[in-house]
């Protein structure tokens, strides 16, 4: 509710108001006034009895009322004052717009966890420090002093921008609006010391006239709120993308020996963005490139596309850029084609892409008759319409009028590639999403269906809540106590016996048959194989004694302690995989499945996945394997079982969702059409502390 | 010669001239006129003595002069007797700009060879039909009825555009135009029955104004053009980019069963681009979106990239970008550093990424001391420039000027990345190469870097002549056979013997030692393992026997011909790897390299190779594959050795370049830290016909 007095307010205190519009205490006056705000302005300067023409108080105990919001545009130790002052006073939120706090060290971090403690006590919240400032165009509460605002005329619209970063949270808005799209949110967390993007996030999306809502971030701290923002923004159809930067760094996090580290924390971002239905944009141009389709077109519906173009090399290109993006080419009914065998001339393609040629220019009407005729075919989930050639001679008024049409009777996303500047407008000026090029249309309408289909399988999932969890004290356990842990959750482990001495082994050996492994069972020992202390295809006793023995004296030259030697049968199979977890300490538990074997780092072939998940997502995320062809048969011969694979990863989530456990790493498991067999593990337990 | 007189001619003849200035034959004398043509123009039009105020001829026979050029723009059946009349007089080229001959089937295409013949045999040159024109606007020659040029006013610049489609030679002429960026050549070949894009690109990379020349390609019907085009390029400092379309056809186009055939021929335009040094983009946005940086920046010195920007954020999206396009960060030298600091407040950040801060605001002369110091510094070899935050109350012209005064002295590529348009527009006056973002300023230049490695490559090598080979009778060598070519190319096989019974083999078994394989030696079955032919890990008589039984029963079943059972060592190793080779119609041989085994085409991951390559050459695109990690050690152990592949490629080379030889398919090679062993090959020889 602070935040929604921060956003809505009734009255605004300027602590630090200066009488000079273009100082940090001055333009937030002068963008009230300009923008329309409604509610009371009060100035806070002892120095003065009126600021920009409007009466000024000596301090916030002088207001006639307590304002719903401050600016503290102050600098230095007056900051935490101003804080104090506000907090006494009842103020809902304080924007701080100084620099030099957290950002420069130590004594700046604590000062700033002071300042958020008087507020918090007082029931008040904190924008910043470091904040550009907060600004709803809907009600002209524009608390910020950007000069993008006078650079880029703000105008309302269904659009937020929301940045930790103060020049991301105006860059998007003045590349929107130079596009001529509205903008009603533009703020900026600055330090992040409170109120954070998330937060925000969930109080915009609740924004009636929002459908569309920006986010940069450089931190993740508050996952579980992101979340809630997607949830509330899925139920309300607004739609979220966001800019999570830093992902260089984070790669180079990489560990090396743990299965949990092949997971960057930046790959698990991806994940969980995934997760909750937020698109993750590269950058600033891929933040705003797709808004028009967001606004404007039609949910997408599918994968089959239509592509109609004046031009035949536009509709091999938006073809060529179709399949690069998962689309089909809708094949059009017999309807359809005979359809547009009459309406198009005997040279024109009637399959898809639709060739209609230059008779476009001697018969204006040819898009009014071709789109409806597609928008009535079921097979097509979507429309690209390419005019590369047009301008003087062509009616393309009337073309835009025609899409524009078609948009409106048909529920089918229509986009347009148009690279003339005057044709393109026609279309934009008549809401049609345009791109200069195929490519550019084609990829934009790519990545919405794939954000459409990401945010589809969001909701239908119970709602994603990361649970940041301790990190806590542990012990690795050996591989024989590992595999049980595995049985007990019902994955198949390795025949296997745990011996203290050879005879032990040699029984096993003749009770089950050759081939067998032998392997030092240790807690100790992370790489075993790299010692030497594993040895497979052992057939005969003789094998097998040898090997006993020499494990046995390498472990006592290494000084290592074993918990005995596990003998075990040598499992055959197509592949290896590996299998993971471990605890993230933002998302929580985290499971990793994939390519397994000794090259399980030096070519990864993995995702993440977030538990508690579904067999449905796991079926869907394996299917982004490298691996994943492996699942369908090769050759007639070759297959892995692609439903034991998701079984052991819902037994895994389920492991990873067990509080005792804090890491798992199965690897190898052999893999075939058969099924999935553990033939190696090591499991952490968490020990009480 | 005679396209030089299309290019520059002293008199061009209209044939079906119209007085109507937007007609087909009324179009290009307008343009002639309004675009400053200094040359003869002859209306042709047996109805009228006057074409918009020109002299007007009843036929081509009746003019003063033999035109250079003449452009023919009656339709049907006078099409062809234009070109004979033209033929007959001796013009140098004739632009046929009706539609309606090879695109609408046989008898069209026949035509179309008709004519070809009627100008060859008087060595006239053919242009189109189905052509847009030509287009020079170095002289005025604008042979060509395209609307573009009304659209965006043409101006003389160092750029072309070349195609074989109409619309794609308009619509990159319009993007760049839209620019400021002067286009001189606009050429379109239509149904390119006679002269080719390559062609006009051997042309017009010899124009000394051209920079850069822009191509649009369905089909590749002469490379050896194309790649001399690309060799008298790279000789001038002219850079070529190329779009060539219909990806998604060809990648259907994959055959199974041979190893050749993983080699799409689309694959195969890509490794054909890259080894002549042409830039393949992906379709029109790709092709001119670099424009400014070839045309203005210094070329890449390295991948060493220094940012600098006055917002934080950008300096972490830059960064970002910056791995992503394969740069590092430049370590600045500790004299830079030093400089630095003197030169920034306390609170910004001297190492690169830069972040001036805010400070930029009230100090306007930050980039004029940062840009030198970082120029000074031999670590830094590219610059990005990021001002997401400027406009009123900023000195934006000077931050212009700074960085003009950089371009001059310092032979480093800068690229700036601005979002605001007036900001932007400031450099872009200046000739400074920029982008809206940081990601799309970062991507640029890591293309450009790319394409100027790929250059500098292709210019240290023998220039590269695709030769097109008809193809031949064949036929499919036994594995011996086989094998025995490839020791003769000095590719290490399998120890092995061709057994005609079992005597043979276990006589092998005894003097070789175990574990062997046994195999059908037959050039009737590609697919032996399919059918049960081949036994591996046998280590006893018993085994090599029952094995031999089993395999000869099996081939009588099947009704096979076999040379025999081939018994050889099982050969242990680190990877399996596979080497192909096929004769390619167009490119002629064409070798690929990649990973082997079972699952060569579910899973590819290979690359190809167009003989003769160097060793360099293979060691570059080996470290394009996704097992190249194996090169070099992983774990302390495992490691496939590059220069036994970089030899066995080698030997391929020399294999496919033999005429005797059709194809090669070595799979498996098993690889490891000592060398790379065959133990199975299909060769199939060319016999005469």
């Amino acid at each position: 509710m602070t935040i929604d007095r921060l956003l809505n307010p009734a009255s605004v205190a300027i602590i630090g108001a200066s009488d000079n519009p273009n100082k940090i205490g001055g333009r937030p006056i002068r963008f009230m006034r300009m923008f329309g705000f409604q509610g009371e302005i009060y100035p806070i300067n002892p120095a003065r009895t009126e600021v920009q023409g409007l009466k000024a108080y000596k301090s916030v105990s002088d207001l006639p009322q307590t304002p719903d919001a401050a600016i503290i545009a102050v600098a230095g130790a007056a900051v935490k004052e101003a804080v104090a002052a506000c907090a006494e006073l009842g103020v809902g939120a304080a924007v701080i717009m100084a620099s030099g706090f957290g950002e420069t060290g130590a004594a700046g971090k604590a000062l700033e966890q002071e300042m958020r403690a008087i507020a918090h006590k007082a029931g008040m919240r904190l924008i910043g420090p470091n904040s550009l400032g907060v600004a709803n165009f809907g009600n002209g509460a524009v608390l910020s002093f950007a000069t993008m605002f006078l650079e880029a005329a703000p105008a309302d619209g269904p659009v937020a921008c929301i940045s930790q970063s103060g020049a991301m949270s105006v860059v998007p808005y003045g590349l929107l609006r130079e596009r001529g799209i509205g903008v009603r949110h533009v703020h900026s967390t600055g330090n992040d010391v409170d109120v954070t993007v998330s937060e925000l996030a969930i109080s915009v999306v609740q924004d009636p006239d929002i459908r569309l809502v920006l986010l940069y971030l450089e931190s993740l701290s508050d996952p579980a709120n992101l979340a809630e923002a997607a949830r509330l923004a899925h139920a309300r159809g607004v739609r979220l993308i966001a800019v999570k930067s830093g992902r260089s760094d984070d790669g180079r996090r990489a560990a090396a020996s743990h299965t949990g580290a092949i997971a960057t924390s930046d790959r698990l971002v991806d994940t969980f963005f995934e997760k909750i239905g937020i698109w993750r944009a590269t950058g600033t141009a891929d933040l705003v490139d797709c808004a028009e389709l967001y606004l404007k077109a039609a949910p997408p519906r599918g994968r089959n596309l239509a592509i109609v173009s004046n031009s035949g090399a536009t509709c091999v290109l938006s073809a060529d850029a179709a399949e690069r993006e998962g689309f089909q080419l809708a094949r059009l009914g017999d309807a359809t084609v005979a359809n547009l065998r009459e309406i198009l001339p005997e040279f024109a393609a009637t399959v898809n892409p639709i060739d209609i040629t230059a008779a476009l220019l001697s018969n204006s009407g040819l898009f009014g008759q071709v789109l409806p005729a597609l928008g009535a075919d079921d097979a097509v989930d979507a429309l690209i319409v390419g005019i590369p050639v047009s301008g003087e001679g062509y009616d393309y008024p009337r073309f835009a009028r025609d899409a524009r049409d078609f948009v409106d009777r048909f529920a089918i996303p229509l986009v347009a590639a148009i690279p003339q500047p005057k044709v393109r407008a026609a279309f934009t000026e008549l809401g049609i999403p345009c791109f200069p090029t195929d490519e550019q249309a084609v990829t934009a309408l790519g990545r919405f269906t794939r954000h459409h289909e990401q945010i589809a399988a969001a909701a239908s999932r119970e709602a994603f809540v990361p649970k940041a969890l301790p990190d806590r004290a542990s012990r690795v356990l050996d591989e024989s106590r590992s595999l049980a842990i595995l049985e007990e959750y019902g994955i198949a482990c390795m025949r296997r016996r745990l011996c203290s001495d050879l005879d032990q082994a040699l029984a096993f050996l003749r009770s089950n048959g050759g081939p067998v492994v032998l392997k030092a069972c240790s807690a100790e020992i992370p790489h075993k194989s790299d010692h030497g202390l594993v040895r497979t295809h052992l057939s005969t006793e003789e094998d097998v004694a040898r090997a006993y023995d020499d494990i046995t004296a390498r472990v006592k030259a290494g000084g290592w302690e074993i918990s005995g030697i596990l003998i075990g049968e040598m499992v055959r199979g197509e592949r290896e995989l590996v299998i993971g977890g471990h605890i993230d300490p933002h998302f929580g538990p985290v499971v990793m499945v994939g390519d397994g074997g000794e090259l399980v780092e030096a070519m990864p072939d993995n995702i993440l996945l977030l538990p508690p998940f579904t067999r449905e997502e796991v079926a869907a995320q394996l299917a982004k394997l490298r691996l994943a062809p492996m699942f369908e048969e090769i050759r007639g011969r070759i297959r892995i079982d692609r439903e034991s694979v998701v079984e052991a990863v819902m037994a895994a989530g389920a492991i990873m969702q067990d509080r005792r456990i804090r890491s798992l790493d199965m690897n190898p498991l052999i893999a075939d059409a058969e099924g999935l067999v553990a033939v190696d593990a090591l499991v952490e337990e968490c020990v009480a502390s």
